[in-house]
């Protein structure tokens, strides 16, 4: 009864199937009928023509983005939580050639559009110091919590008055349309987004993510960027693939909907438990070190996230594929904790 | 009957199969039982102890190579036609942060030991000139030639005499294993290379290579380039998986032969038309545009090399399952157009 | 009467004296008679042998020195309020290739060697994470506060510990060196220093710096590095003589000591102003909007520092040209103050 | 009597005196009286509205300029002789995070503006390979010889037909203005070049250089790129006032007319040992060992360029200063030469 990541559950049957059928089909890099179908596909996701950039990696997609966004001389305002501020192994100054990010705090890893337009309003306008040029926000955040398109909205207008760009770490952004209800595009371009990282390793996918362009002029530089870092595989019909078979009847939709579901269903057995409100497929538990063990003792998986040896916040991620059977136990497990 | 490269064939049913497998198997990044299983595979296979670092594509492999072997400083000796310096859109520069390709010439891609001597004896060493750190040489050429045990024994000995590393792209190593009948470890450590990005993309593979590190303290290092250069999926067993199945029964061996012998069969066809001699699976046939058309409506894909509007050099390439009906195909129609 | 900053102080006389005897020397590059004899100059003060490599910025050679002490997928641990931080728009990632800076806080700029040990056995070894490769500290720092021989062991003992090389940014090392009574040596390669950037523009030069090789290995990364970053002109003369008029006599250190004579004086005119203990040349004082008026209505020139339109924090720097007069009266004008 | 270089010259003595003012007046970084007037001063030269941005440096002039016109993923058309290529120790690749030279040859290290059209049309448009971006030609080039106002226009037109940005190493700006007699004007940007690196250093300066911005749209992000590549020193004074004092009563072309003079003169001495013609203020001599032997032993300096032991090609390069005693000797023992 794994809780541990949505990026360790399976792939999709759909997508192994999907990537069956590719391996004996014709065309190299880019060039096959599932990536030639994604622009086509995404416009109607999206109710507007993007250009669609396949790459191999949630760090790819993000840190390619941010490339082509920011110049090497600028500062990308993202989170201090960010996962492109501490999971990426300093990819982002990597791929911009020294570019710097600019973190701010705010609770559940989630920005206030108010603290970035103060940011900006107080920052030095001078050569000596880098200037932001880029805004960066995950959807949802690497705690769950969700933007709606109205916080979307806000940001797009701060970065526009600012000269920034506007990009999203949709690692989840499945689960984060799934938990708000609102359209693709009004989480993204409508609100001022040049470029999406979609995600779909965390969302049934094998391996492959999408960076939507809204801004279309960047793709001709994105697939140059992509072909240098070493994005290109050969055999890229194996990405397209995948992305195309989660993009077909909206499943990409019907898993984070599944995802979110379930830990709505964990959250509502531990209501005193949460660190934070559960809006996607994330929780983080208050538990006494003794809690945890016995829970793991009863074949729970899931991360330590900030905890000492009395206890503290433990992370649980559920994914596609979290079994009913699973989510009830566990939901057992947690009510349990309540009346002990 | 397709002769245009071996990187459009399909993947072999074996990495379909262990794709699948991996598809539902426990473990992130590189932490999966297929990543834990290849330094002992590769190991025996080199007979010596070598740490093994997985990659996406052969351009990360190669570029990441060289960002753990040459200084951003200095220079990087390669053939002027090697798949680093042509098809990877500044990749090296990219990874080693501006390190200097420094390309020599040679026939069919191939560079010569004494060469590469004789440019290191003349070049200046002072401060205003990018020192030469690397050499990396593909094997087999882009051309198909093929560097013997003896050859890189002799790179090696100039390598270590100049203080360059020493860097193999094998995107096609087991053609050249397979055609020189040399052991893996002649043609790599012990003639003094540092990294061999073993190529399987073209081998079977679906999507992944090998960087062999005979240097296993660049092992921490090329870890986190690989991951700072987003080559680091969450579910890297997908590259893992299909490279163990091509390592396993020596399958890699097998697909690199029957590609080999394709080769061989068709330049025993038209020995009058060869470029140069074929030594592993490219062939390079000098035809008039028409006799390159008439093949062409007679069913047969390869492409153009270097040729104009009345013909030139046209490309062949086989691959591990290239059928044996269309070789002989082939065969006929090449030997038909000299009795023409 | 000007207390902006000792970097808008003029060229001492005899920096121009030499400038001037070097305008038609001989010698190109760092092949004249002062660059030769730098390295013998510096070993005697530091009382050991050591390579300088000079450089035209201060920001250059903190930045160059860094390059060679982290990898580009490294950290580098400074201060939040460091100069690399804050005002050199993002030199050591354009220098490093990406490193980034891990920022923490402290009291006047300044590290606390505990925290630094703290934050290295907190962090997380693994590939996701950059891993800290290089700590460093600016002595005297950015708000006049000076680590001692002690100090400066304790953090090369952490330094040590977590295999972190040491750069120091000693734009005001001279400072330091003049408020400690500490010897060079004992503030840089007895407490394991590798790189110290001695800055002299601050201290009477021009333009021009130093950067200190404890770890002569260095040299030669260190001048390409310097000559790809455009670093080295033709006539590198203008730069070596006025370090070597600098060193010559020990004219850093009497001006140094007089400009952190004149602080020491205006501090003692106003204790109870003072953000923090006046230790070298700086000074950082609590005024209300209206006495920092009233000051430069006298003629007194001075930055805001963190202040409002009620008022706040003021910065002062005095430099080796300050004249008594102007800090009798600057002094006097303070006391005035309290007695208002 | 000292032919080696230009760039070995003494400063002037309208140079020296500038530095000399300027040590002791008010302005850091580029808030200074010179600074603030060059704008004004390169705008009437050059008949047209332009922003200027100085620099340290030839090199960094250059490769600034170089990384505003070329993204990261681009190439630079250049000769392969020229002086980004070969002597600057790839700082190209460095401020251009990875930007590639595509290097043609010609003769005099003198492109040829068909040749440009012909590589560009022949080049590959595809993500594998890297796009040229930018142009950049060396006027007056390595060899002395000197791109004419037509032949300029010539450039601007195939770099316009083919998206490529302009640059021009005007290292001897002042000589090929100084020889062609076209206008600084013609030269530059009525050719269509975006940015000028107008060299000073070989022109009587001490150090320093200007970057002139056709484009001025470019100043901004020059400016922040400047400084993170720590070439704007706290006293940039030293450096405009240098800059003024040669724009001063066209100082730099008087100074360019007589090196190119002293140039012409010696070349009338020697017309059968030309390489080249001699059009600036450079000369490339056949000389037998023995002959080279001979001038060094009568004093004269000059460099080896492409000779063994039986002699061959040696460099001769007059300055502002070069004294027309010694160009009437050398003059009169290259006469010799001839008789002997």
């Amino acid at each position: 009864m794994r809780f541990e990541s949505d990026n360790a559950a399976p792939a999709h049957p759909a997508v192994l199937a999907a990537i069956a059928e590719a391996g004996d089909a014709p065309g190299t890099y880019d060039n096959d009928r599932w990536s030639a179908a994604l622009n086509e596909a995404f416009s109607q996701l999206f109710e507007t023509a993007v250009d669609v950039v396949w790459a191999t990696t949630g760090t790819a997609a993000n840190t390619l983005a941010l490339a082509a966004l920011c110049p090497a001389y600028g500062g990308v305002i993202c989170h201090e939580e960010a996962h492109i501020a501490n999971d990426e192994c300093g990819a982002p100054g990597f791929f911009t050639g020294g570019a710097q990010l600019l973190a701010l705090d705010g609770s559940g890893a989630k920005l206030d559009a108010r603290a970035v337009r103060a940011f900006c309003d107080g920052r030095d306008v001078d050569q000596h110091t880098l200037p932001p040029r880029c805004l960066s926000l995950t959807n949802s955040t690497e705690y769950g919590l969700v933007y709606s398109a109205a916080e979307m909205a806000e940001f797009g207008a701060v970065a526009r008055a600012h000269g920034l760009r506007f990009h999203v770490d949709g690692a989840r952004f499945a689960n984060a349309v799934a938990a708000s209800g609102a359209s693709p595009a009004d989480l993204s371009w409508r609100a001022g987004v040049d470029i999406l990282s979609f995600g779909f390793s965390k969302n049934g996918g094998f391996v492959g993510e999408a960076m939507v362009l809204f801004d279309t002029a960047l793709g001709e530089e994105l697939r140059y960027r992509r072909k240098r870092a070493g994005h290109l595989p050969a055999k890229g019909r194996l990405i397209a693939a995948q992305i195309a078979a989660l993009l077909e009847g909206d499943l990409w939709l019907a898993n984070a909907r599944a995802a979110n579901a379930a830990a709505t269903a964990l959250a509502a057995a531990a209501p005193q438990r949460l660190l934070l409100p559960v809006e996607a497929n994330a929780l983080f538990l208050r538990l006494a070190a003794g809690e945890a063990a016995a829970l793991r003792e009863q074949g729970f998986g899931f991360y330590d996230w900030d905890c000492d040896a009395t206890g503290g916040i433990y992370r649980l991620v559920t994914a596609w594929n979290t079994p009913a059977g699973d989510v009830a136990a566990m939901a057992g497990a947690l009510r349990a904790l309540e009346n002990a």
